[in-house]
Formats: structure tokens, sequence, C-alpha cells
């Protein structure tokens, strides 16, 4: 185990109704409020009525910002920013999924900062303050909820890139599982994807001794794949969503890579294809993963074996690991294709034209590596995505 | 699953060396630091002069209160309280275990009150405020390091009591594998039985719906019950008491009780015994928690099953769940025994004519239940404790 510091200070409001208590939670930050969602979902369910009235009772002044997209638009976060200055906007409440809380949390680093936002996520500055963020959740997926990271999109040349601070921790976020009832099944799956795939990029590392974290995982893993399956056979089960939407915010709120080096190699490549394609980052995700897997996997079988035994129960081949492996990576595609994913390029609707650009922009034109469980030049990105494009 | 609010605030800082960053850490809450510590074995070690330097090289003044002892002493806290007050102390630094982070807690909010700090305990006063508290911990075991909760011994009638705010939280907590090195077998072993209490009372609930955190549950269980038969075999087993000191941690940082109502019925029967007889905390609730669940598991037969088939690798008997049981309790029992602890009252040193006294104390005079999974009448107790009297 490595060494590490640890602390997650966002507040987490579970279960029934807690939408209801958005305008006395954020009335501790400000007065003045940006609302940041989607579209007209959370209008159709109710959703928005709610919020606006928990904070307009909490006495607060609301300026909405809607429309923001999955793989959200840097375009959207400049708009926010300009709001943010000019209306002396002291809190930024995100409704809605990933999407809406990483704009939220880039408006939020934006707002404090005087050049432009893109800098902070190409790495040209790095912020130490932001405007505090809240969210209510309303689907399990991203972990944005209480993470420290936000993704945005550069339409500007289709560049998708992730940026990590302790500043953007969200002060609360409200986890509601009836919010979830609403959403689409393929959505449901995409996001269990998310989050499964939040949980492997932790698993696989090449860190040793990392018996508790590991099981941990295993157990967040298992929980995600026995009750996916309940809430698209059962859409308003709130008992099956309310293990997805906590297990989907531990796998992704840092406790479970304390001590442990991640990979995060199969996200990077997925990110070029969602940038390009616009496809749902979870599809993306259930395409990249299982290919990634069987180019890698021979560089430690002990840790894959340990997965195929003991999250997908593969009863395992002691005189060939491998077997064991391979049956685990096969049960992993199979557990993807039943919940309604993709498992190939094709399926995705990626042609195969792109794929080099895709491994080019990936490693900045072959001149760095991605993954840390194996490092991945151009030519194994490339690699990986044939793999995926049977 | 129940509705909850989750936050832990508490910053940790985990690894070899870490003990050498408290000044800096203490720094942030104050100039005045209370040191304080049980006896001469961190002196032996070294630590002491450690973290004296840390916090001399950060500009802190020192003042020390030694002399906690295990089951901390009310007289002790309240001395505590008279130096904070009187030297304007505004940090309190624990080194030790969960001993003196109980004490350290208990002082830190006494000396905010201007009535008696006993009151706090026997629910007299809820305070709001508390001088913030940093902790280096010595041993793995209480789980105080990144809890709400402080347990006092009050000599005048040898009361023990445990109170709960969110107030102590620690601000940080030093966690170094290392620091374990050198802690006797038998103590390492009563901080396992801990740990396992600490995991079990929350892992017995009558809450449905749980997986999530059953399984994360099942995953610190399977870790401790791995690890601690290195450290007494290795006691200088780095990796090993690394999973072992974080796997205490998050038995006890409320992550593992969310949504879930524990038990804490063996807990309460525990304190009368070692407020009378000052056995380790452990070894009272590796006799106790056995005989509880033979005295109780019929009232929950499926969770029972799960713990015996998930946590000890029992072969689930399908046909008859309770073998299934029985055979998970006394693998349980052995796995104390074959760490070195006792399992009955005699072993523990506990005679029989005063049964019958611990059980009306823990009932407070049969006027109240303890335990949550089962309400625990006086004459239910008195049966545990009979049964533990083999």
């Amino acid at each position: 185990m490595d060494n590490f510091t640890f602390s997650n200070p966002t507040k987490i409001i579970f279960g029934s109704g807690t939408e209801n208590l958005v305008g006395k939670e954020a009335s501790a930050y400000g007065k003045n409020i940006l609302l940041h969602y989607g579209g007209g979902s959370i209008k159709r369910t109710g959703l928005y009525d709610r919020v606006v009235k928990s904070l307009k009772d909490a006495g607060l002044s609301i300026i909405e910002l809607p429309g923001v997209k999955p793989n959200p638009r840097l375009s959207l976060v400049r708009e926010g920013i300009e709001i943010c200055r000019k209306q002396n906007i002291d809190f930024v409440l995100a409704v809605g999924g990933g999407s809406s809380i990483d704009s939220a949390k880039a408006i939020a680093m934006g707002t404090l900062y005087d050049g432009d936002v893109w800098d902070i996520f190409i790495g040209k500055h790095t912020p130490t303050k932001a405007l505090p963020v809240g969210t209510v959740l309303t689907i399990p997926a991203a972990g944005s909820e209480a993470s420290t990271a936000s993704v945005i999109t550069n339409e500007d040349g289709w560049y998708k890139i992730g940026f990590n601070s302790e500043i953007i921790y969200p002060r609360f976020s409200i986890l509601n599982p009836e919010l979830a009832f609403t959403v689409p099944k393929y959505q449901a799956a995409c996001g269990a994807a998310d989050i499964m795939a939040h949980l492997m990029e932790r698993y696989f590392t090449k860190t040793k001794n990392v018996e508790l974290t590991d099981r941990m995982i295993e157990a967040v893993m298992k929980t995600i794949i026995n009750n996916i399956p309940k809430v698209l056979k059962e859409p308003r089960n709130y008992d099956a969503w309310a293990e997805i939407m906590w297990g989907g915010t531990i796998a992704h709120n840092n406790l479970l890579n304390t001590g442990r080096t991640g990979d995060w190699g199969s996200h990077a490549i997925e990110h070029e294809i969602s940038a390009i394609y616009d496809v749902p980052h979870g599809a993306g995700l259930a395409v990249v993963f299982p290919a990634w897997m069987k180019y890698v996997y021979k560089t430690d079988l002990e840790r894959f074996c340990q997965f195929a035994a003991r999250v997908w129960n593969v009863d395992q081949s002691f005189f060939s690991p491998e077997d064991t492996v391979i049956e685990g990576i096969s049960r992993f595609e199979s557990f993807l294709s039943s919940i309604g994913l993709p498992v190939t390029l094709k399926q995705l609707g990626v042609t195969s034209d792109r794929l080099e650009e895709m491994a080019d922009k990936a490693t900045g034109g072959d001149r760095y590596t991605i993954g840390e469980f194996v490092r991945l030049k151009k030519s194994d990105v490339l690699n990986i995505l044939n793999l995926a494009n049977k």
C-alpha cells in the first residue's frame, strides 16, 4: 500500500424526498444561486418545481442556466462564468447527472479565475479556489457528485479533457433514488458501465498489498452487477436504485483508490471516442474496457484471476489461470450485452476510418503514454481499438 | 436502505513516516497544543521525540498531559479541561490509541462547556462546539481516529458511557502502520476483536436491502481476519499492519452504517464488564460477541447464514441453514482463540458473582433495553452472560 492522504468533505444527503432539503442546505453557502441543469426532463418529472420551491422557501435568488448536454461543452461553461460574474452568484447548484455537475464545477472554478477557464483543463493554470458547488443527482453514473473531477469537451477541435482538484468537491450532494425512476433504460445501463469502469480503473493497479481496497472495490462491483438488471426490469425499484446510487458515489469518491494507483487508460481512450462521436461515456467504456482487458491481462494474470473468481464467480482453474481470466472477461462482456450495451465499436456506431486519429489524439501524437497498469503507446491504443472493432 | 446523512471530514494522512507531518497539520488550527498521551511507550519507541520535534519545528507551544489509561478516566479528562482553560489551549493532539483519543475528545468538548463534562455523557447537555482535535494513532482498534465517538469511564461508580457527535470528528489523523510494530501481541489481538466488533455491530441489522454496505463490511472483516495472524507472527509486517490500520478506521468512520441501524448490544454489555474488571475492551468483546450470537441468531437465520457463508467461507447447508450458522459462529470463536483471545468469562478473569449486577447496570435496572437487532432486557443480558460463562 502506498502512502496517501484522504479527505472527502462532501455531505451526502441520501434518500426519499431529500431534494426538498436543497434550499436549507444551499442557504449555508450564499444568497444568489446559479441553477444549472440540462433540458426538459427535470421539468417533466416535477423535480424542477420542487427544487425551485425549496430554494425560494429558503429565501434564495435564482438565476437559471439550462442547456447542459452530455459530454458538457466549454461554450456553455464560459456562458455560465459570465453570468456568475455579472450576477454576483455565490453558489452553483447542479441538478442532473454528471454532465450538469461537471459543467457546474468548471463554472465554479472559472468564475474565480481571471484567465480563460480552458487554461485549467490544459494545465496552463492550477486553480486554488472555486465557488461552492452543490448537487441534486438524477442518475447514478459519473460519480461527480462526490468527486474531485470535472470533464469538459472543447467543441473547437473536440477535445475532451478532465481536471481533478479538491476545491471542486461538492459541499453537499442530494441523492434520492426515486429521481432515477424515469431514467431511460439505455442511459441506466450506460450509467452502470460508467460506475463499473470507475471501479475497474482503480482495481487494475500495479500497487502491491492492497487487499482491503481490492475487496471493497469487489463489494461495490458485485452490488452494481446484482442490481442493475433489477432496475432495468422494474424502473421503480427503489431498493435496487438505492444500492446503485450509493455505490456509484462510493465508486468515485476517492476512498477506493487510497494507497493505490489506478490505471485510467480505458477512460483516456473512451474520451477520444465520445469527443468525436458524442456517444454516451458509459457506452464507450463498455466497448473499450473488455478490449483493453484482452490486450493487457497477460501482464498480471494473478490480478485478473482474482477479478474473475471474486467478481464473476468463475470456478478457478488452478492449473490454467489463463482459462479463468478468459472466462472472467467473457462473463463481463456477456453482462454488458445482457443489460443492452454495445461491446464492439460497430455496435456503438463507430466506423474504422478514424481509429488512428483517436489513437493519435489519446497519446498526444505518440508523445506520451496513457494508463498506469500498462503504459500504452499509440500503437497499443490502436491495437485495443482494433480488438474492439470486431 | 434508510434515509441518511453522511459526511466525514477527517483528513487521513496515511503511511510510513507521516508522524513527522504533525506539526504542519496542527499549525492550521492553533498555536497552543495540548499533547495528550498515555505512558512511556511512545517515549521508548522514539515517537514522542519525533512528534515534539515536528510540533516545535512548526513553531507551536506544547503543554503535556500524559497518564491516559485504558478505559480512560473522567478525572484525567477534568484535569485536561482545567489545563486547556488556564493555558488557552486551542488544539488538542492525542498520540496513542483509542483511549488517548477518546480522552482528548472529551477534553475538547468539556473545555468549551461551562458545566461539568460528565453532563455530556449522561445526556444532561448536548454540546455544539469543541476544540479541534488531531491524532497520531499508534494502534488500530477503537476507530476513534475518524469517529464521532468518545467513551469515558467515571471512577465514581465505574460507569463507562459513550457519547457521539460530529463536533468531535478529528480534524486530521495520522496513521503510520510502523507505529504498530511495537504493540504487544495480546493488545494487537484485542484491537482486531474491537475492529471486528465495530463491523459486526453494524452488520447485524434489521434494516432490509443493505447489500452494498453488507458487502463492504464483509470486505473489511475478511481483510482483518486475513491480516491479524500475519502481524502476530511477524510484528514488523508493514503491509499487514497497513491493511489492519486502514480497515480499523473504515470500520468505525460511519461509512459502513450509512442507511442501516446497527445493534450495539454487545458493546453495551462489554462496557459493564470492562468498567468493573478493567479488562481490555477488545478482550471483553471477544467473550461477549459469540455468546450474543448464540443467543440471538434464530431471529434472523438468513443474515447469520450470509455471515457464515461470506465471511467464514462455510459451505452453506441449504437444507439446514441453522447448521451453517452454528458452523459460522464456531469458526468465529476458533478465530478468536487462535489469535490468543479469551472466549469465556472465566478465561477473561471474570467471576460469576457479579453477572446480575452487570446485567442490571447495562439495562438501567431493567428500565430500558439494549441492542437494536434484538432488544435485550435485563434477563436477556443475564442469559448472554451465562452463555459466556462456560
